[in-house]
């Protein structure tokens, strides 16, 4: 694949959190590597095991209302992957994630992407404030 | 979920090509809809699925470098959905694609995003011209 | 793959109901054929579909307690899939459905296998007895 | 769930080996646990990462031909899984596994099922002994 510069945002030290992941063998396609569906399951699930294990999802749920990825290298089962997260922007109901997908002991990202949630009320499901600890988890996570 | 409004590009008109998916009880997530990851399994699919019955992909394969969605509603098994594609920009060896994602007999997309495949030789992974059978196909689903 | 013989449950008459399946360019494992854990998906969504346009489903769930296939050849996308499937069983709070997945338009089925819902409550998550709606739609799926 | 009892198919003792899977917000399906066809993906992905790691994988590839799982109790993201598998028969071209999927840090196991591959040449895909570094990495497997 042809290689993007992507600059500071393929480097570990943008991120302010990590979540690895295991791949399995059905996430090699039939090119023999990840498919690139799978790397919106991995940040889907670094952003919401970082939320849930700080309990800050007690109340909203978060929507995915925007998202996207630009592929450098290739990654294939069954290696180990860390999922870098940072805090772009905080809106009213909504926060702007930046991440980044590296294979383990590697320092460059293989892809490097967005995602953005709105949260909403669990019932309603109705757009509400970014607050409380919500707020303070995702505050921890701007980037500098 | 908020709407964005996306113009024509949420159009059905806007489309050259459509694909049809049944969606699958694990499709829907948590929340009770059709997980964010599972929108680029369908165009992955709608494209792939295009180019392999019009055996456009006999020498060269794709592989997706850039990808992107906004979602402006939910979607949940078991609906039925469409996947409008078009082709935005022919480049030496890369084609960017647009797609939207409909539920059936609903006339405005539920999400619409780009999708760029680099075609690389099957063997040596390299570059390679977007030429031939895969020129002709992809002319064909040039938006106007 | 060695073919096993499974004589008359390899047959489409042996069914009751037929759910439709578009494969995916991502069910194609590294091997390119569609990887043996999808075929359970593929089952889960054609007794959930059946269950759910029936409106069967508005008091109970239905957990997976027991499932089981065996393969005897290959599928792989573009493939159009037909799922069939058949009521072996109804206990008190539990059925065991059978099934078979077909290639669209080939007579013998690429692989059969079983599968056991218990039905519980949705809160509770107690087995609650078959009956009412649920218990008329999947007497109408008993095998003679 | 009603629990089954497994007896020592649900202990850690009985299996020879195991791989970590970390869950993903994917896994959970709209009844808020891990879906029942995820169980095939692990060990899919615990089989293979086995045999690749050992590098018992050069000359044949295993497709499976037969594979059960029954659910005793309900697992969900962001768990982490541990799956124990041992090797319970060996025949000329195929392997029989049994494996049981665990919680990280409790006891019994949540489900327990088998798995037979049938090695097959990666080219022609007509069955091979099982031979050399690969029949020594499954006899290291295999139950007392």
């Amino acid at each position: 694949m042809p290689a993007h510069d992507e600059g500071h945002l393929a480097e570990r030290s943008s991120y302010r959190a990590f979540h690895m992941v295991s791949t399995r063998w059905a996430d090699n396609d039939q090119y023999g590597h990840i498919n690139n569906a799978k790397f919106y399951e991995f940040v889907d699930s670094a952003v919401n095991a970082h939320l849930l294990i700080a309990d800050a999802l007690d109340e909203s749920i978060g929507l995915v209302v925007d998202s996207g990825c630009r592929y450098t290298s290739s990654l294939a089962f069954p290696d180990v992957i860390e999922v870098g997260i940072k805090v772009d922007r905080i809106g009213t109901s909504s926060v702007r994630y930046g991440f980044a997908v590296f294979r383990r002991g590697v320092t460059r990202a293989a892809a490097v992407g967005h995602f953005v949630h709105v949260y909403v009320d669990r019932d309603t499901r109705r757009p509400k404030a970014v607050s409380g600890k919500l707020k303070a988890v995702v505050d921890n996570l701007k980037a500098e």
